[in-house]
């Protein structure tokens, strides 16, 4: 019945892409570049290692780490004693961050080594990091880093207790300035290149995941669960 | 002949580690921390990608790029347009810059959340990158980019002509400041948890590649180098 559906109040739509900043342009392969949100999503959601810069002492430092995604913010954890967890907190002027997640989908060889490339596609997130505090934002985090690894792995696991939440910080990161990169296909060789005697094209990769292995001390009648299987 | 050997005279090694420094000694998981030089160049050798982190207008950037080792220098390659490498281009203090290169190995799933983890091998390496510009350590290290990502790939190529390499900043970062860090096993449960009903152990993780696409342009009689069928 249109009529009805034309009358429903629908809640107003996120725009469908981040809007471009000076520093979300890049400055080359401008056609790679994406802000569109859900292709952002699908390439954060298909990961759950980052690789997480700040600057200490006028220094870049690059660490990997685990995020999770719930809606428009990232969150990442650590001990409190961890540097940027460290730097971000008490501080309300928050971290200046970057945050990047890449995936490596295939060797790209061409003829000739200077159009050799790789089929990926990466996020880069500019922000600033602030400490959570709200006890129940910091659960929700901390569920979705162990969710972002492994879908449905939280319900099945022991939560922190009070002694571990307190060893645990936690720092979010909003989406706001973000682009995604992607690059897919053959090769671009040159078209005077195409004649010569070089294997040219592209050797996919993907990460793998192995039948999981049971910790030495884990009860033998318990089996592994469907969402092991589902990897 | 025993005499004859304890009277050559042997090129001083090079110390078998890395000298740990303020930022290389990690602040947690400390056991996880080596500065071994093998360690190092193993872990190396077993990526292509790294995170390259530099500092722009005050705030941190990480980007997702190739690198190649030869001995103690590990080099970069970007269009002449690239931000990192315009930056480090005829700056004779170089650019401050973090490197890091991660392979995940296992996914590590303990009966706690708060014990999830990952079992990886990173090394991080902090310094300053110096555009290259001698035309015989640039050649070698374009070959080493290519050869990172497939070793003996580069003979299998057309080198760079003269337009091309005009176009290609290289920098150099030698391996000084540098750490690994490395966890293997299975999760760390504490002894307490050990009764829950959660599974307990290690999804293992690594790289797949599959059978190479040939590009729709390649000559069917060229076929498969030996080189891709070892990865």
């Amino acid at each position: 019945m249109p009529e009805t559906v034309s009358q429903q109040t629908t809640p107003p739509e996120p725009a469908a892409g981040y809007e471009p900043t000076g520093r979300t342009i890049p400055t080359r392969s401008r056609e790679r570049a994406s802000y569109d949100r859900e292709t952002v999503h699908s390439i954060l959601d298909a990961a759950y290692l980052c690789h997480l810069g700040f600057v200490r002492d006028g220094a870049p430092v690059v660490l990997p780490t685990l995020f999770g995604r719930v809606g428009e913010r990232l969150y990442v954890h650590g001990s409190t004693g961890s540097r940027p967890l460290r730097a971000a907190d008490g501080n309300d002027a928050g971290l200046a961050v970057c945050l990047t997640v890449t995936h490596v989908d295939g060797l790209v060889l061409a003829r000739s080594a200077f159009h050799h490339s790789l089929n990926y596609r990466s996020v880069v997130v500019h922000g600033t990091a602030y400490t959570v505090t709200d006890p129940e934002e910091r659960r929700i985090a901390l569920d979705a880093i162990v969710d972002q690894v492994v879908p449905g792995r939280s319900e099945d696991a022991r939560p922190a207790d009070g002694k571990e939440l307190a060893a645990t910080a936690v720092i979010r990161l909003d989406l706001r300035e973000v682009s995604a990169k992607i690059r897919t296909g053959g090769p671009n060789d040159d078209p005077q290149d195409i004649g010569l005697p070089h294997w040219s094209g592209v050797v996919p990769v993907a990460p793998a995941f192995a039948a999981p292995v049971p910790a030495d001390d884990l009860d033998p009648a318990i089996e592994v669960p469907a969402y092991l299987n589902a990897l």
